[in-house]
């Protein structure tokens, strides 16, 4: 070696001892309203699962058992049409098995079928639950696969499939593992809520009663007006009505989300009713779907509107009046004080020490607090229990035993 | 209800069919040299552990088994000084280890110690294994809490510990599952490396030797003229040599990384040898360390280089000769013709259908190819062997049995 080659030691611009990496990711995914998705003469689904390459592209596509058997042969038939050759895995899109476990074998699919990096696509048809651990393992495998979400349910359609949280549960929390991994894009298809029960419409009407509250009064109106019609049938026979309640859900989330896609704001009016579910909704027995734990944990936070004068008591009752009219539940006996005060020290952990408890001012406006104590969490759950009541004994109100209300 | 408050059906504003979300994600991240970060008096990694609340911070502390052993007292001695509440965890650092369940393992203690979701912070002490296997914890528990990377090996502090990447092994592929998840900060504290064995020393020369071959000529000359200097109480003592290898190396890596942190650029210089040794680096028996791995895979490629007249065999003789120099290896039995062509398809599908293989054109300098061929493998593997052979008979070279080599 000839010295002489060596550079001098100490460059000046070199010579630091701390350096800041600062970089901006730009995301970007697509949200399509595109009925009849699995029409064969439907390309949209085609365009977005196509590489762009010259051969014949791979897709995996990860069904939920119960749209796997209503819609499988379609889905199949439909990939085959537009010239893909499709591997389908079949997955439960049980709570119970949203686990660590379900994304890895999504994940281990993935290498199987050996799509490639970045231009080949994983496509999941089916709820949250669903969606939730495929769009967890598109973001591990590899670090990251692009994945198309086609959401079968109303929740789906509202709320879980426009943004980009993934997650699966772990122990008794719900969602404790997860990511924020945006899509390449949602396809929404109205004609798959044919087929959804009654029960899980409700349960997606509850996340769209949440957008209303908290900002958007107009929808709230609309769906007091037209509740009776907001069955499975009307939804998949996408009415002006139906299309719009929708659209409205749609947009007011994205609104939400868009600014705040990673959560860096922790004052998030869309946590509206999830602050006490997570800990209700994986232990209630019999179980609760997620939009019936939001509903009841809502109900409360009405309630502690109502006793802060936040809201005057005709508005709570036109809301619990609306909730039991469409069927949601707005009570459950596993809100014991206890749970509620644990559930809020896990919330707090989760919003970085307070409570930043959103609670609405009025049908359509919500604002947040951080000092809400035990006695009022008690006085919320008499007052739901007293509304529910009043509504009972009301003139043309009904609350026969199965819980079901009609006006 | 009375109709005539029901909105307009249809809003121009509302009445669409697709929504395009467009969001920008901001990531900042701080790298520092911090000599003697646990000594009692240097407030610098206390200072990255407070949450700024006036309170007695939680800190969850991960330590590698082996760093827990030689350090662990002082660890948990500096954080009782700074008034922390500290929780440590230990874990095996070995490759075998790296797999989901360690990730699970860290994210349940997470959980167990309750930290605040933002401010509160994990800290973790280790090389490549541990600072993977946490940051991929880090970034599932609430889909992302904030972790600051202390790396305690030259691999660690040259390499895995200043970029953004997290994740863990499955099956025998090398970290197929993880994530993009930056750090708080890297604190890069050189006096770790008086405890880590020589081998592990050259583990991270590899890497440095790699950012010098694709970038850095006058980082390639100084190791070739210092080389007997690179010793683990070299590197601790932290001469002005060996800060600038360290600075140069980070610096190197940095300028890679910042402009493309999600990789949406595939065809990246730092993924030299990194296309073939992820195959190898899993099944190699005995066990190969993964700069070991890259070592055997730059040789290859160097060898690729020489065949095609990218670079003369004077330099190719120069770079096998450093590499064997510093003890590292430059074959492998198992690199057999047909392992190498299973690990080319797999860099295919992980760089999305194309080799994107880099290969150096100079000491310096990188460029990609797409078109290597079976044959090339076959031949590069036999001029490895060529130039190894060659070096092994020249004058002032030895290879003894141990693989040792001297000057």
């Amino acid at each position: 070696m000839n010295p002489a080659v060596i550079p001098p030691r100490y460059d000046p611009a070199r010579d630091c001892d701390s350096w800041t990496v600062d970089s901006s990711h730009r995301i970007t995914y697509q949200i399509e309203i595109c009925p009849n998705v699995l029409d064969l003469e439907n390309d949209r689904l085609a365009t977005w699962c196509s590489s762009g390459n010259n051969r014949v592209d791979q897709v995996l596509v990860v069904v939920d058992r119960e749209v796997d058997r209503l819609y499988g042969s379609l889905i199949r038939n439909y990939f085959t049409r537009w010239d893909f050759a499709p591997t389908v895995l079949v997955m439960s899109g049980d709570e119970a098995s949203k686990g660590l476990s379900a994304a890895e074998e999504v994940a281990e699919k993935m290498g199987e079928v050996g799509l490639l990096r970045r231009s080949e696509k994983v496509v999941v048809f089916g709820g949250g639950v669903v969606m939730d651990i495929v769009g967890m393992a598109a973001n591990l495998f590899r670090r990251g696969v692009p994945y198309i979400r086609v959401p079968t349910t109303l929740l789906g359609q509202v709320d879980a499939g426009v943004g980009v949280k993934t997650g699966v549960n772990h122990g008794d929390h719900k969602n404790r593992l997860g990511t924020y991994y945006a899509p390449l894009c949602a396809l929404i298809d109205p004609t798959f809520l044919s087929t959804v029960s009654e029960r899980h419409i409700i349960n997606g009407l509850a996340e769209i009663v949440k957008i209303a509250l908290v900002k958007d009064r107009d929808l709230f109106e609309l769906i007091e007006a037209e509740h009776k019609l907001l069955s499975s049938e009307g939804f998949a026979s996408n009415t002006p009505t139906h299309a719009e309640i929708i659209r409205r859900a749609v947009v007011g989330m994205l609104e939400e989300l868009e600014p705040n896609l990673h959560e860096a704001q922790l004052e998030r009016i869309v946590d509206f009713g999830h602050t006490f579910s997570p800990s209700l909704e994986l232990i209630a027995d019999p179980p609760l779907l997620h939009g019936e734990a939001v509903a009841i944990d809502m109900a409360l936070c009405v309630a502690i509107s109502t006793n802060r004068d936040l809201i005057d008591r005709a508005t709570a009752l036109r809301i619990v009046r609306l909730l039991l009219l469409m069927g949601l539940p707005v009570s459950n006996s596993m809100f014991t004080p206890d749970l509620l005060r644990n559930a809020l020290v896990d919330t707090i952990a989760h919003r970085d020490g307070q409570q930043r408890l959103p609670l609405i001012t009025a049908i359509g406006d919500a604002s947040f607090v951080n000092d809400v104590s035990p006695t009022e969490l008690h006085n919320a759950v008499a007052l739901v229990e007293e509304l529910e009541i009043e509504l009972s004994t009301v003139s043309g109100f009904l609350l026969p035993d199965a819980g079901l209300v009609r006006a």
